[in-house]
């Protein structure tokens, strides 16, 4: 019987919607989390208080004993976080899609990535078990650690190095956050006529659970790849009072259009 | 005890994903498919088979004793075959989201509109319960028959007039057609790479999951809402390959933006 590593002492560095997530997983697991840390006082004690741990914004008062540090910040406040953390040779891990492993590199002599492909929020539950996590370590034995851990908590745990991680952060946007916009816009558009959003809600959970099983582009609908050019310039015109929505009309559909009709 | 009119006899006109999900719909709800109409032999063969039905590719061949005549067809076919049909006072209904309901003034002087909400793909099954159809009708006593059916075969049936419709229809292009193709570009970028499109499929699903529950501005995540412009910048660096990716990503991030970091 294969015995896994449990992480009993952790600190968590960061307060935001990964952290809490990745934080409540890890609990979950068994591990213990000692220490949550945030630029504020009040989001360091909340998800404190969530993780039964302790809280700090000062990161001097770091505890210097847990066996591992994940640091879960957004991109552009991690740099600065990094030149104030001090903690040795313990392993330190962030869960940036964008950031390479080598930025942590200065912070201590073991480190890696481990990455949750998923988007969260803070007041939705996400079943970690589905979760993809990319994980990336610099050493064979780091590299164990962290895929026993991932492997507590997820079902699909993946070996993603900082470059392949890199296209997948870009490709995710792409795939989640544009996708989210577009639903947005929808709202607006029927919010503006008065017509309740929640009509197409079962649209929205189709669209995407067809791309479970077909290629997206073979589950491509609609009238530009029909290329019904009398419905495109109809829509164009309902759109003339939202100039930037008519500009993404015209180049999203130019770019479904199937060869033949271009 | 309420009887439900049960159409008995109905005549499919068309027979693509629209015809065919709506034809075996409304023959598990009870009612009986006299007969299939399709330009192709083929295709009229194919889903009358399935719908233990006749088949005709002539127009002229309709069979002109059915209670309802069912016209689903694309939006750029329909106004030739409205030209061709020869139905006198029987109730005829389109399955357009976009064509008004007048268009079939011409054909009957009993007509309505049945649209259902929803993607269609020809190797899915879709739960019809769920779908919400959309329709309209010329009269009181039409729209009684036509919420009947409708009813029998979905959980939710909603009276929509033509300009309403329109807007709908719309909306499902941002809701649906767009959001398939942002993952059809995540499918490339991932593929350049050669990294597995399945990695996303569990972010897909939790995207639309997201919004069954919050509203689409609400779950609004990535670089473009948190104003990362680093993050930004690198992504449009590393679409410079993509142009037409790279305006998309650049129009859509500068909407996505809070109105703050713009």
């Amino acid at each position: 019987m294969l015995l896994l590593n449990k992480f009993q002492n952790i600190v968590l560095i960061g307060a935001g919607n990964v952290a809490t997530h990745i934080g409540k997983a890890l609990i979950n697991a068994g591990n213990k989390i000692l220490q949550v840390y945030s630029r504020t006082n009040e989001s360091a004690n909340i998800l404190a208080t969530k993780l039964n741990a302790e809280n700090t914004t000062n990161l001097s008062q770091l505890i210097n004993h847990a066996d591992l540090y994940v640091l879960s910040v957004s991109d552009d406040v991690l740099p600065d976080i990094l030149k104030e953390l001090k903690i040795e040779n313990k392993l330190i891990v962030h869960t940036s899609g964008f950031l390479s492993m080598d930025i942590l590199k200065q912070s201590s002599a073991n480190y890696g990535v481990f990455y949750p492909l998923q988007t969260f929020s803070k007041s939705r539950k996400v079943d970690m078990k589905t979760v993809p996590l990319c994980i990336e370590a610099n050493s064979p034995e780091n590299l164990e650690k962290l895929k026993s851990l991932a492997g507590q908590i997820s079902a699909d745990v993946r070996e993603v190095n900082s470059e392949q991680r890199k296209k997948l952060h870009l490709a995710a946007v792409f795939a989640c956050n544009f996708p989210n916009f577009m639903y947005t816009i929808a709202d607006r558009l029927l919010g503006d006529s008065n017509i309740d959003f929640n009509i197409l809600k079962p649209l929205i959970k189709e669209t995407a659970e067809k791309v479970q099983d077909l290629k997206p582009a073979e589950a491509q609908t609609g009238p530009a790849v029909r290329g019904d050019e009398n419905i495109m310039l109809a829509h164009l015109e309902m759109l003339k009072d939202y100039p930037a929505y008519k500009k993404l009309y015209q180049i999203i559909s130019e770019e479904i259009k199937p060869a033949t009709s271009k």
